[in-house]
């Protein structure tokens, strides 16, 4: 039985009401954003599919809501930018019924409440064959705080928070039923995005770019270097997998400096200090986060990302990291 | 073959670059909106799905991205705004190729240049069965020219612009496969958004409430008095189907005025005036756009829509407007 569409928009009409913050239009043919003297909106815009971003098997409802909605929280929080409204578009095979539905948009809302975003409007619609989401969500920064890719420059000290290569590897347990690793799989089916982090670190005018690492370290730090107009080098040894990365990439057959690099889907973030900033940025950032960033490479005047180690080159061929379904 | 994500991408750089009218952030993790003095931003986002609302036999890219747009217009037109930025998720199942990926999303920017909307972002990915098409869209306004459903009171006087019912039965003449009738098709195919009626009607005081009519007169009229916590009636004697809609509807054995009260996908525009001003924007708007309002019916202080022919209440069992998959 496919969805009545009147009954979905009953059933996120409440979840409007409470969760809209405030805002006029809810329900409307528009949500209207309130204005804000001296900052700036920023919106980015995700969708995943089911079968190509996730499968239904490895999630019940709550938890795919939270994955869908920190994955977009990322690239809010990867600005500099505070999170501030949410709209979701939700197209529902007829394989999952209102339970499921209801469930999936409540856990979102409550998330959303947590994160204090509104959650301002959408559409939800039926799919002939599979579940569909689309997110878009909206930030809000003073200009001045606001961190593009663009910026960094040669010398720079680039740095990352967040683990990586965890949700890469806790995805391909996931996809070779390998049994364990619950922490690891963790990683890939409940990540949170470092929306704290990512405002403090807008806030420091000594970052000078900064972006999360969605699709693995080396292709988003290539991306970031190629928007900056230069290079970067990634140093091997400052990428040091823990105990648990290595112990299921032996199982998997994994190098786990491959799952560093390629693997997508950490929401870590990745920025570019000045290397004279990098010790204050480093030890400020400790004392509020009880961690430090861990410094993996510089920016220089190249091309495109080079790998060294112990001060020399590394050739390496990489595979970038990819869903089921794509390349 | 499955697209690559990066190909998808670089085919969309050079659009983004040629369209995103001197906004930051473009290709960035989110895109960032310019501030602006005494306007707010409006924000709607839609889904269309294939075989659920569109088939890709009845359309070329051109036509498809020509269709996705202008509905989402529509909703910002219906709050009486500017469309300013787009933002465009898309997810293109292996039937789909480079070539249409690159047709459908040129002539997205095409007509986003000609209608003076940035597009400023989005996502692309695979999908293992349907094309998924979501936009988002922003406009903007200045506070006080923001239309809502809400506002109409007892008394007023309620105008249609647009034609209704005329998608709908090009929509079911494409499904019957029967030949001719263009002019009728071509509303299903090819709607145009009511842009500058929608300006226009944002900017007249007199304009208590509006929306656009998206899934049907009789529906979306009851959504608007809803909102507005009022009643309404349709005066049926208004509702003048043109000879060529009765003569499709002729052919496919529908009344006509079940084709007006029920068609969806008309994107006409609603909207609710006292009754003292009706005549004066009615003039105004023929005066600007060379037609007049069509005055549909009157709000009530009752609830829900009722239907009257001359004087007299008639009794009548609709079935809401239905793409493919739905209800």
């Amino acid at each position: 039985m496919t969805l009545n569409e009147d009954d979905i928009v009953q059933c996120f009409a409440h979840l409007f009401r409470d969760s809209s913050r405030g805002m006029t239009g809810i329900g409307d043919d528009a949500a209207v954003l309130p204005s804000i003297n001296d900052e700036h909106y920023v919106i980015s815009k995700d969708l995943l599919v089911e079968n190509i971003h996730f499968r239904l098997s490895y999630f019940d409802p709550e938890g795919l809501a939270h994955k869908a909605l920190h994955a977009n929280l990322s690239d809010i929080a990867a600005m500099g930018a505070r999170p501030a409204f949410l709209l979701l578009g939700l197209a529902i095979p007829p394989t999952l019924d209102h339970i499921w539905v209801r469930r999936f948009s409540e856990a979102l809302a409550n998330e959303c409440h947590r994160q204090k975003v509104g959650l301002i409007g959408g559409d939800t619609t039926a799919s002939l064959h599979d579940l569909f989401i689309s997110i878009t969500v909206v930030g809000r920064a003073p200009r001045a705080t606001l961190k593009y890719r663009t910026g960094a420059e040669s010398g720079d000290v680039v740095c990352v928070v967040g683990e990586l290569g965890e949700a890469y590897c806790g995805f391909k347990l996931l996809e070779g039923k390998q049994a364990g690793f619950k922490e690891i799989k963790a990683k890939s089916l409940c990540p949170m995005a470092l929306v704290q982090e990512g405002l403090w670190l807008g806030g420091r005018s000594e970052v000078k770019a900064m972006m999360d690492i969605s699709d693995g370290l080396f292709v988003d730090f290539g991306r970031l270097a190629e928007k900056s107009g230069v290079g970067g080098v990634i140093d091997l040894n400052s990428l040091k997998p823990s105990p648990h990365l290595k112990a299921a990439c032996s199982l998997l057959n994994i190098e786990p400096v491959e799952c560093v690099l390629v693997g997508g889907e950490d929401y870590a973030l990745l920025f570019a200090v000045a290397a004279n900033d990098v010790e204050l940025v480093s030890r400020e950032f400790e004392s509020v986060f009880s961690y430090k960033p861990n410094q993996i490479g510089f920016i220089n005047a190249g091309q495109g990302i080079r790998l060294m180690q112990n001060g020399v080159d590394v050739p390496w061929t990489y595979k970038a990291f990819s869903h089921f379904g794509e390349n």
